[in-house]
């Protein structure tokens, strides 16, 4: 007998779970559903969390914009939740800026200002060719992609199309799925080119070896044809926490630190444990990536027949350290041009670094300004940087600086307590009720980055660090910031499939299942996707 | 009721369980032991096999070389062997260059002969100061770690004393070992230094992050300095075939296509399936590395509890590819230098590229000009490349050139079918007994590779493969084709304690756990630790 019956049990408090969970509950206001989440928060991957001493700004440790312009979904979202929150609850956007011209890139030991790779490319040190040199970074691999399917780059296509495009697509004779996206790249540009779009980019996973017929179009998409991004004033969590909300306030239930485990099938619904009960449901939401589905899949037999299609992506690990100071120092590592004002007198003006980002191939990669909440650049007092932001070999890098991986969460906290703690300039007074603090970043992590980022802007000294919190997003149970598609697999058979993968009642939604992996939009899609089996219509457009 | 009885059950017929089997069985002749091997050969991680068409070759697919200087068990193995060995089929070594100053480095888009980066430096594409320009990749690191550890580069010191300086050394106050490789050279060299270093010597992990205090004398012992190789005229996998009939010849057996699982603790010693059979064993004996513990331990609750010391290394992928031809092409990629005769007058000599390797940051990473079964240059006819040896990220540039990862072995084979095999010259004939087969390399991985040689020595066209074999250790039930210390773990501890992890009879040994991690030396070591668990003396030295 179980302890408690649901009628659906919704297990992960990510942006999926909750959108799923308030849907629901919408459509069927007498149904009995809870979210299960196991850490001590709701969001999953988005994770704002404000550093102690600058009140207007928003760590993002977790996803941090999003491109209106391609991601209707949490466009449309937002826009809803809008209409239902208070004035003064609004859900913010600003412009997320990228790629200021005067920002540093600091590569094979060369410093240049980001508009030098179009500007001056004598100064860029890669051996670029001919068509190579002077173009960007991202117009390199758009240029390749285009050699790779002829016509995809068409600004005129639909993201659609374009999916469909390189889904029917053959390169050399072999079906594009079931080829690597490095593989098919370097049949059509250089090693250096390649190399030089990795690190100007500051991805090492983006162009690695997944599905080039998933790689091409979610490239095209994200980095691509000039993307332009929004942050959230409030932070990106705020949007699945308004989602836990309504989905509370229409009387669902939202239990955290509630681990769930030993799922099996039983009398066409199913039963697990969670904190010592067991618990009944009728229907069964899985709306987590694959390392968390593994994790689950070890003590429930439900799953392990599934293991293949769980298994058809590899999860990224992804992470992000922010850094606080008493002043934005970097706005010093600025340029001087000379501009020709309205009488036509030459006027000297200083163009400071404080926007966007700089990226180096150090394994601090990148590293951003950043901004305020209402998105304006801070030009004095307090202010954060995304001091690295980097995935691939470099997160080994910066795990090897911190307590090892895969330890408990300390009780009530999402992290293992740290050995040996960076000592910031908040810890005079006893505030560790701040979310901030379980993020702390380690003394020799700290260290290093500051080493780093002195050196990549070309700066002798930087002023100390007053805080400091970092997020490993290969940790369990995440496994990885975002998951990609395997080769060989029909992601677009895939994603439908997965959603209800068996006769029985159990459903798997989120990013890693999608065709926006690593986005919200991802999370969204497949969230539908699984809403549609329950008869629940999309949000209007 | 078991369906039989054994006093000694070796799991793993690579070299440390043939080792162990053959010592054993000598100690005690009328104990029953037997060797289960699930693949259908003996040798593990030693693989060697003859292409089709050349007979005075030996592709080595697995370990090919050893380091006489710093590898006394290994050497007196074979000279043990040897003794028994009857004159017909002793084991004979040769001379297995490296570094060969003619030969080709090409680097960032720039070719290079390895001769340049010591002679002329200017012309080496990375940005070295002053102290590393001119320099080795290997003088680099050295001196690096000289840095690190100061003192542990003197030539006096032996392999025993430089451990024990770097187990009790500190850097920056935290003790070395705990903290990572790529975490402490990166403090003492620049980042172009450290790209330098890793690009030409060749591999992606061994300068990774692992701890720091075993990578440092490993780092010496195998590339440090200036060591000398010698390879095995009729492949390194006469080693363990040697054992494996000595061991039979004395009456023990050796089961292929044998896999085991289930292994529970009984009556103070062990049941275990294999074949369908239930299996008694007094002793258990585990020679395996850290991947093959962890499938055997899915269904084994005695490994269950010994994870976390199973978990203490990290399997390291390798992969290697091997190609023949109708001539070696690549001795025409030599220069001709002028010397002066005996009678002063300047000759033109040319200098073929004939032996030891050439190097490139493209995914073939190295390429070895194999050597004849004698330890000379193929100079004309059929002649062999190990045409790219490469590890880290790389191995999932090749992945994508063949079937997916972790498909069943078709029976009777080592590995699965291919859908899409390189036809080779050989293919005419039917000649499927050969092992070399089992072993083909997929059409488009055999195309990549010869696109990036013509393009790394610097033709427009190679002569077509006749044969391609690969084989990527990273693949189950190895792992890796090494393993290496994780950061964090005192290994002098674990390396004896996992001998014999429990109060039970159950002992596990291989190179995974020991201190020169990746040889055979390794294997035979902790091989040496366990058989003196059983009373059995070392070999004489």
């Amino acid at each position: 007998m179980a302890d408690e019956n649901l009628d659906i049990a919704i297990i992960g408090g990510g942006v999926s779970g909750v959108y799923c969970a308030w849907r629901l509950k919408q459509e069927k206001p007498n149904d009995k559903i809870a979210v299960f989440e196991a850490s001590n928060h709701i969001g999953g991957r988005l994770l704002s969390v404000r550093p102690p001493d600058i009140p207007d700004m928003v760590a993002e440790l977790g996803g941090m914009r999003i491109l209106p312009a391609v991601q209707p979904l949490i466009t449309d979202l937002i826009a809803e939740l809008n209409q239902e929150l208070p004035k003064d609850q609004q859900i913010e956007l600003y412009d997320f800026p990228v790629d200021e011209p005067q920002n540093i890139a600091y590569l094979r030991g060369v410093y240049l200002r980001l508009a030098d790779f179009t500007a001056n490319p004598d100064k860029v040190p890669y051996q670029l060719n001919f068509l190579d040199q002077g173009q960007s970074a991202g117009s390199v691999i758009v240029n390749a992609i285009e050699q790779i399917v002829p016509g995809i780059t068409n600004s005129n296509l639909s993201e659609e199309e374009r999916r469909e495009m390189a889904q029917q697509a053959e390169f050399g004779g072999v079906p594009l799925y079931k080829q690597g996206f490095w593989n098919v790249l370097l049949r059509v540009i250089t090693g250096e080119a390649y190399q030089y779009a990795e690190d100007v980019g500051g991805y090492d996973s983006t162009m690695c070896n997944w599905n080039a017929a998933d790689a091409i179009p979610w490239y095209l998409s994200d980095f691509g044809v000039s993307p332009v991004y929004k942050g959230f004033s409030n932070g990106f969590q705020q949007v699945p926490l308004t989602l836990a909300q309504f989905f509370q306030q229409l009387g669902g239930e939202v239990r955290l630190e509630s681990n769930v485990s030993n799922i099996v099938s039983k009398a066409g619904g199913f039963e697990f444990q969670s904190q010592g009960r067991t618990i009944a449901a009728k229907s069964l939401i899985l709306a987590m990536p694959r390392r968390a589905l593994e994790i689950l899949a070890a003590t429930s037999p439900v799953l392990q027949e599934i293991q293949p299609l769980i298994g058809t992506v590899t999860p990224r690990p992804l992470f992000k350290l922010f850094t606080t100071y008493n002043s934005p120092w970097w706005r010093n590592t600025g340029i001087t041009i000379t501009v020709t004002d309205k009488d036509g007198k030459d006027q000297a003006v200083y163009v400071p670094v404080q926007a966007g980002r700089s990226v180096t191939d150090l394994p601090v990669r990148q590293t951003y300004y950043w901004p305020q909440s209402n998105g304006e650049a801070a030009t004095q007092g307090h202010a954060m940087l995304l001091a690295s932001y980097d995935d691939g070999d470099n997160t080994g890098f910066w795990d090897g600086l911190r307590a090892r991986r895969r330890q408990p969460r300390a009780p009530g906290l999402d992290a293992a307590p740290l050995a040996d703690p960076f000592i910031g300039e908040d810890d005079n007074v006893q505030r560790n009720e701040l979310t901030w603090h379980q993020y702390k970043a380690p003394r020799m992590m700290t260290e290093e980055v500051t080493r780093q980022l002195t050196l990549m802007h070309s700066l002798s000294y930087t002023p100390k660090v007053r805080n400091a919190a970092y997020r490993d997003w290969g940790d369990d149970p995440y496994g990885g910031g975002w998951n990609s598609w395997n080769i060989g697999v029909k992601s677009w058979e895939v994603k439908h499939r997965i959603v209800q993968p068996t006769d029985l009642p159990l459903f798997i939604c989120g990013e890693a299942y999608s065709d926006a992996q690593g986005w919200v939009e991802g999370a969204l899609q497949t969230a539908g996707y699984l809403l549609a089996k329950f008869g629940v219509a999309p949000l209007p457009h």
